[in-house]
């Protein structure tokens, strides 16, 4: 997929800590939305759930694009390995920096590097504000909200909004963007063809 | 509370349509969205779940600010009269005109008007699209994600960024933001002293 400006080539991976059974749908939408505002992975840390990676695979087969998914994987052993990898972790948090009052964003922006974004479910532990774990809490505001909208609005604001623009390769469905209707075109791999079907 | 930059005193109440009982989690994200993002109002279409209202009502006492929650209203009722009393009415749908690619925030601004925001949720009827119903279909993108993750960046772009920095007035409770750690601020009402609870 092209890669959205504003960012240098930097890598957003998310990583979603604290899922419990009942976090279904709201991990999903986490890992949807990771997806459709530009990060290029998805980690769920310490637990397992296929439902969600086959949801997350099911869209990203139909509507393309390279995005990874993993799962199971210690929180701290994902962050120990992105930071000796060279990148930087982000701990989306009510209690850090307010991203409207700081120039926080564009720190990380013009810092270059890959990005670890971490959003939480649960209450997390009093490490993940530490200078050890995260580089920057930042907080999307100083309400109690959602860490699908949280997150979502740092990546609209990382991306400078280029992200919804973006074109996701070898996709076999798209929207065709219209004031009224639904349009989806299904796209014939090789013919390059377009056919409304809805 | 005060009001947010941008939108020259437009009110913002958002619907949710189409709600489930399994739905209750994402729906209550989608509530403390429009709430932190600057919305005044949120309406649960069609059906009552008392437990969203329970928890948004908790929140809106200990945080502060007006936010008002109505449910059970059927939704052809809400957005009639949300339309004779003058307010425009926008449906965030993949579908719709892409955020990033037309002007159409600039001209929702511009109208001045109150807003209704509708997210749905399950599969929305066809006469959603219309103009009868819709004045803009909007999309944050053209990728399937996250009805809160829609709300949150539509609200974001609408409030330009200010709706993270407003005051809720009569709060118990407060988050002081910091770069490190928690903390919280108990608000005694009449002394304004505060103490760090966390």
């Amino acid at each position: 997929m092209s890669m959205p400006k504003g960012t240098s080539g930097s890598k957003v991976v998310v990583l979603r800590w604290g899922h419990r059974p009942r976090d279904l749908r709201v991990t999903t939408h986490v890992a949807l939305t990771a997806r459709a505002l530009g990060a290029s992975g998805f980690i769920l840390a310490d637990v397992e759930d296929k439902s969600i990676k086959a949801k997350i695979d099911e869209v990203a087969v139909e509507w393309g694009g390279r995005f990874s998914f993993e799962m199971g994987v210690p929180w701290r052993e994902a962050v120990e390995r992105w930071k000796e990898s060279g990148g930087i972790v982000v701990h989306l948090t009510m209690y850090g920096q307010n991203v409207s009052e700081t120039d926080v964003m564009h720190k990380i922006r013009s810092s270059h590097r890959d990005i670890m974004v971490i959003v939480g479910s649960q209450k997390v532990p009093s490490e993940f504000f530490s200078e050890e774990f995260s580089d920057y809490n930042i907080a999307i505001g100083g309400q109690p909200h959602s860490e699908v909208a949280a997150l979502a609005v740092f990546l609209d604001r990382l991306f400078e909004g280029s992200e919804l623009s973006r074109k996701f390769e070898d996709a076999r469905i798209g929207v065709l963007h219209s004031p009224r209707g639904k349009r989806l075109v299904r796209v014939d791999s090789g013919l390059s063809t377009s056919n409304e079907i809805v």
